[in-house]
């Protein structure tokens, strides 16, 4: 159904999807601190009671907006895992697979709504301490199949665990930045984010050649 | 001369030092709309008017505050390039010598300034757009460096320029994120930050251990 938005604008999506994203727009253009509920329920039209019918404040909004910028890579990673067992496949393909849906969430959240996970009020208060729990899961992930990668390496200078999982986290969150800029996020960037990664695990061009390959037929599959 | 600031603090610092630090504290704690340059001079144990000495207002203490998270890296390029001219090293040395040269301007901002280039007003403002050009020209020195290394190579999935540029400023950014969460940015971290970017730029170890052993020696003779 159709429903009249603020400024007359017809919107056909969910009553709480599209207050997720207006509010997204808000945090984002004004500041979280700067945000009322009343200010989401006016520029999505709706009386401040529906939207409490939905939300119990504005924290519970972005934390919802903060979950979905990592919750729909988390819940892959087990079937990520299950699927490539199947295959044979190496850390390498996986941490390639993963690392490229990464980016697509990210490249997919609302109105970029990873940049919200950098307000000073996200570090700071506990009720978004879930978020902070997913993000150190994601973090483990990364650094679980690093470490896998790194092993067969002596050389010098390699990451251990911890900083590992950090550096290849922050190489997938570029999109973040990339996308404030206006950037497209296209497979050309995917494929060079996720190459980056396993560079920075030690792998050299071969592996990282079969890995690309193999990793796009378990993306397919994961798809499917 | 000892001054007696709030709280009974005895402080050593410049007035204009001390406005900036206790400034990039209630910035990062409280988030930027939500102080007053009446909450800083208040904090810093001063007058309004005598802040007002030194700072116009508060863009101005956050606009100096975001300088000097790049500033000290951008000033000494030229230094490092016509040092590097004169003892004949390549773009990896070069490289090597700005990653760890970054890491330690950002190690060493006051508390933690590079986090407040994420605050949603930098990101708006036409006030702090200098920072936004000094930060395009780092991620520029990155992006010649980084294209002068990769040149070589004819492997798939390069980074082009600007991609290369925006992938190893994020990389070397992570210190910012690292200090958020109370980790101390030791050489080995320094080490395996340069040691990374150098991989992202299709780097293999052999040249990778070479760089790093020229850049300290680099890094003596700027200090020295």
């Amino acid at each position: 159904m159709l429903r009249q938005a603020a400024g007359g604008r017809l919107s056909r999506m969910e009553p709480r999807e599209e207050i997720l994203d207006i509010a997204a727009g808000l945090f984002v253009d004004r500041g979280f601190a700067a945000t009322s509920t009343r200010d989401i329920a006016e520029a999505v039209g709706i009386r401040q009671a529906s939207l409490y019918f939905h939300f119990a404040n504005k924290e519970e909004i972005l934390g919802e907006l903060l979950q979905r910028s990592i919750r729909p890579t988390l819940d892959r990673i087990e079937k990520i895992e299950s699927l490539a067992a199947e295959a044979g496949a190496g850390p390498d393909v996986l941490l390639h697979v993963l690392v490229v849906l990464d980016v697509r969430t990210l490249a997919a959240a609302p109105r970029n709504a990873g940049v919200l996970s950098r307000l000073p009020e996200v570090q700071r208060k506990d009720v978004f301490e879930p978020f902070g729990s997913a993000r150190n899961e994601l973090r483990d992930a990364y650094a679980r199949l690093g470490t896998q990668i790194t092993a067969g390496h002596a050389a010098a200078m390699t990451p251990d665990r911890d900083l590992l999982g950090t550096l290849l986290l922050q190489l997938v969150e570029v999109v973040i930045g990339m996308r404030s800029h206006g950037h497209r996020i296209t497979p050309a960037v995917e494929a060079i984010v996720a190459a980056s990664c396993l560079r920075v695990c030690l792998a050299d061009q071969a592996r990282i050649d079969e890995a690309a390959d193999r990793a796009s037929d378990l993306i397919g599959s994961l798809e499917a």
